[in-house]
């Protein structure tokens, strides 16, 4: 943590981090408290998100507010209003997801919506919940977590990946709108990031076809990024240590050039880099987390 | 019409178009008819769809039948199906959209809500209805509504772009899921198009500034095509008579090319790009047709 008395006066006294239990969303919990903000931590399973909590606050000694709660509720936000309306968030990271895999056609119309719902509604509703107030004090963040899957189409992630797209756009246009009143937005483009479920996908993967990190393909870069995923807490410190540099962000700078050369390629060549990725493995990953 | 013939026999017999009744939407009735589809017209207010209904009967002597019903309705896949389900819908046109104008914080929630539900969830709902079916025959064509503002943000339509972003990655996923297949899908990102809206929008513009159209710079080439709108029939012609040709579509040459061009920005460039654009006038458009 390289100056956290700043990232707590710009962005505290309180984080709330939605989808904080599990994965990326423990290590955001964990790494606002470490820098000095209390947290209130949302996501759906109260026993674990309760675990989580205790061990949130047993190690930073900070405040920890859990909040067990249905990211897909319509009502949310009122649900949150409620829980919180004694605090002052200046921190708001929105890490939820809910990531149907499958050909389009195959993945059911329920569990479609209900990621429209947690990429796209909720993400709203939180952030019209949440913004006005760090407008008005004149300070405050922001971070949309979405995907480097979200910049262009493939196969088999057909709604997720639209509303990984949904968030990252959304985040510019309040980076650009927010940022005048000194409140800091951005999404960060998260690639390949260990979990227990990544990393039974990574032993599915062909080593010959990653092998090439230092590539001019873009096609090349993202496979052998495959072989070498980020931590979660890689993840968390790389936004909370850039936010306020721009509005779209990364875990490691070989993302982001693998997205640049890949917005570069006319569409049809975006999407066939991406297809072809996902043909790294043969195995389709469960991505179901939430 | 370059080949009515094949296209009536590549996405014929039924089309069914989702916002119908108004400028893109009532071109893009007109031109299926002109290519000799029977159409189904959808669209929220009965009267005017009724009207325009009757109009593309007359004029094209095909059948056509007026569905009046809210794409915001969470049930409007029910509501589809039972008034389609003795019809072969071959080409879905979804062209419904909810354009809230104005800074994030000050757009009221429920106009942003509409708008996830009218641009990200309702196109998931149609084409989890009709896509099976198109695959299962093994041709078709789908063509998804998107925006030059959907890839990239700006300010002033924050929710509307994340929306116009997601219909654009969702159908380039369809595009590589269900091209072969056999049904071709598509997005076509519209640029300005004359409305009785847009033209009162264009007289707002600073001439001074719109006078560039071959300038390297994507500003000064975006700048030149707000004075130069569209047709609504252009763009029906453009997404028809390009269909199956790629993923990403436009009504123009040029803004291929200022789209291109913009993607190949760092993020935040692409962002100001839009941003300036918006600054060419003072003038927010209302552009809440739907």
């Amino acid at each position: 943590v390289s100056n956290p008395v700043s990232f707590k006066a710009k962005y505290g006294p309180w984080a709330l981090i939605a989808g904080a239990s599990m994965g990326i969303g423990r290590a955001f919990s964990h790494s606002a408290a470490a820098r000095g903000l209390n947290v209130v931590m949302l996501a759906r399973g109260a026993e674990l998100l309760e675990e989580i909590a205790a061990e949130v606050r047993a190690e930073h000694g900070v405040e920890v507010r859990a909040l067990a709660a249905d990211l897909a509720d319509p009502h949310i936000g009122d649900v949150v209003a409620a829980a919180t309306d004694d605090l002052e968030v200046g921190l708001f990271v929105y890490n939820a997801t809910v990531a149907p895999a499958g050909r389009f056609i195959d993945v059911p119309l329920d569990v479609q919506l209900l990621s429209v719902a947690v990429n796209c509604a909720t993400p709203v509703i939180l952030c019209n919940l949440l913004a006005p107030a760090m407008a008005a004090r004149g300070r405050g963040g922001i971070g949309l977590v979405s995907s480097t899957g979200g910049t262009q189409g493939s196969i088999n992630f057909g709604t997720y990946n639209a509303g990984k797209a949904f968030e990252w756009i959304l985040a510019e246009t309040l980076w650009a709108e927010l940022g005048p009143a000194g409140v800091d937005v951005a999404t960060i483009l998260v690639g390949p990031t260990s979990s227990p479920n990544y990393n039974a996908f990574k032993d599915t993967l062909d080593p010959a076809l990653c092998n090439k990190p230092d590539s001019p393909l873009p096609l090349d870069r993202a496979r052998a990024r495959l072989m070498d995923p980020s931590t979660p807490q890689e993840v968390a410190e790389a936004l909370y240590d850039q936010l306020g540099q721009g509005p779209v962000l990364f875990s490691r700078p070989t993302d982001g050039s693998i997205i640049a050369d890949t917005l570069a390629l006319p569409r049809e060549e975006a999407v066939a880099v991406w297809r072809e990725l996902q043909e790294t493995s043969t195995h389709v990953p469960e991505r179901q987390a939430r």
